[in-house]
């Protein structure tokens, strides 16, 4: 394979100005630049990326944390985060962590053995003192997902807010009887805490209570809503609107009450969240939160790449976007 | 920072014995295994991968080339293929070349510059006549595309007989003015010539001929969908069937129809492709051709892997994958 010294015989430029050229280095004169180029092609020398590396240059690759890239609202943050990737010469390393433990560690472990620069969460399983050490190792930013055991940059939006404006629309329009999904349980995350204190505290400034037996809990897919509505038909003393926390599980609802005796929304009113595109050609059209998808993802990775390219701290900056609140026929 | 040396020294184990515990070769002793693994502990040594690779060892990454992640056909292949990666202990780089020539061969030069071990095409964009010399670099293995201008190994369904059924369908259920839509013209792919063959030939075996002014071109998406209804409503002479190609665009059909004259299926018989979660939960029901997306992806990742792992010789395989037809409401 021809190497660097076989370049600069042919061109007849000095090894380190035909170094300079391959690691795109500013002030090489453009002539010599040219020559260097030419040879290298002649040659079919191909400057290897893992030898640049042991030189101390970088991967220009980033790991993104999710937990399933099949959820359209992941598939949307990693499909806006790669626009800026890649506008700005850097790659994504997909990592389905699949709500394991074990894999959010295997894929730090990237950070550990230089094989990314930086990594983003989009979701986040361990909690924070297990993650913290590998901060060691090149910088980290917070997207969607947010904890209070931790100051690196975080890019979200109020969870907490959010969730307090779609039950107080439940209670506007006449229902009182208030069912409320959650996720995946994650020890190092304070979104679904925010959304259950925003729930609770909605309810008790209209004097409501919560009935315990109307909690849902892991539930996140399609089948996981049908099965969610499955079990409110089952039920004596059944809720008359229910806060999903995700699109598709709303979208399981809605689905199985066209099979069910229950409908939506006479019978049960249903709110999504995200405003995935599902939710506007369903029937009836879903009402959802929408979150600014497009802008968490773009804002995350120009911040990621900010602080690889300037090398800058990377501590103490949270943004939180703005929602909107959709209403359709649910 | 440590070295091999150092972790040598501190378990009093031979260097090549220590080296042989890091690249996870067989045949060392379990004892003097825990000894070398507790030094490297104790130590903080890090294998750096990069150096590792300059020694001739692989990345165990894989680049997987897709139009885009937000399709669900596409993140539900990836998904797919990351189960099976993950499993075999590789890592996935998402390139997503949004049908860009220049992205596609940017994410090749991956290849040449040895950050991945091969390249899976979900999707194709340059004449096989420029992908061909980056094989120099590595294995490649189709997936859903194909082209009959290259024999490596293709895993995918038969999108001709595929497209015929659908077609037969419309004309059985007395559809006699049908419509086909086309997603973007890739020169470098047999899919969706081969699809149009098929919908030619079910027309011509049923003596009916093409109306050219009911093909659809370079539509793919929900919104494109919507565009195409809207561009029909226009029509004096309106198509009473529609061949779709997706169930994101089907989609975008059905969800326009609610604010349209022409009602689905009444007026216009819809058939959609993929099968995806979609096709199940709108309403009308889409009629649709389903895909084996889960097995077309991890069968083309097991066969990526047994290619690098056995570093065998990989021309000529071809797996034709079977579909099923969905006949839904519309």
């Amino acid at each position: 394979m021809p190497t660097i010294k076989d370049v600069a015989k042919l061109s007849g430029i000095s090894r380190s100005t035909v170094s300079r050229v391959i690691n795109n280095h500013p002030y090489v004169n453009e002539e010599k630049r040219m020559r260097v180029k030419q040879a290298m092609l002649d040659l079919g020398y191909v400057p290897n990326s893992s030898a640049q590396r042991l030189r101390g240059s970088k991967t220009k690759t980033i790991a993104v944390l999710i937990s399933r890239i099949v959820n359209p609202f992941f598939s949307g943050l990693v499909d806006a985060m790669d626009t800026v990737a890649t506008e700005a010469g850097y790659k994504l390393i997909l990592c389905n962590t699949r709500g394991s433990k074990e894999r959010e560690l295997n894929y730090l472990d990237l950070l550990k053995t230089k094989q990314v620069d930086g990594v983003v969460f989009a979701s986040i399983e361990n909690d924070w003192s297990d993650i913290k050490p590998y901060l060691a190792y090149g910088p980290m930013v917070l997207c969607n997902e947010y904890t209070d055991q931790t100051d690196i940059p975080s890019f979200r939006i109020n969870h907490f807010q959010a969730t307090i404006e779609a039950v107080t629309h439940f209670i506007k329009e006449g229902r009182t009887k208030i069912a409320f999904c959650r996720g995946d349980e994650t020890i190092g995350s304070n979104l679904g805490v925010d959304r259950e204190k925003g729930f609770i505290s909605a309810l008790t400034s209209h004097h409501l209570s919560f009935n315990k037996q109307w909690l849902f809990r892991n539930v996140s897919s399609i089948e996981d809503g049908r099965n969610v509505m499955k079990k409110i038909e089952r039920m004596t003393d059944r809720p008359d609107a229910i806060f999903t926390g995700s699109d598709e599980v709303a979208t399981g609802i809605i689905a199985e009450a066209k099979i069910s005796s229950i409908k939506v929304p006479k019978h049960l009113s249903v709110i999504g969240f995200d405003d995935q595109q599902i939710a506007g050609v369903i029937t009836p059209g879903l009402t959802t939160i929408r979150q600014p998808i497009n802008k968490l993802g773009e804002q995350t990775m120009q911040h990621m790449i900010h602080i690889l390219t300037n090398r800058i701290s990377f501590l103490g900056h949270t943004e939180v976007l703005t929602t909107e609140f959709i209403v359709r026929d649910t």
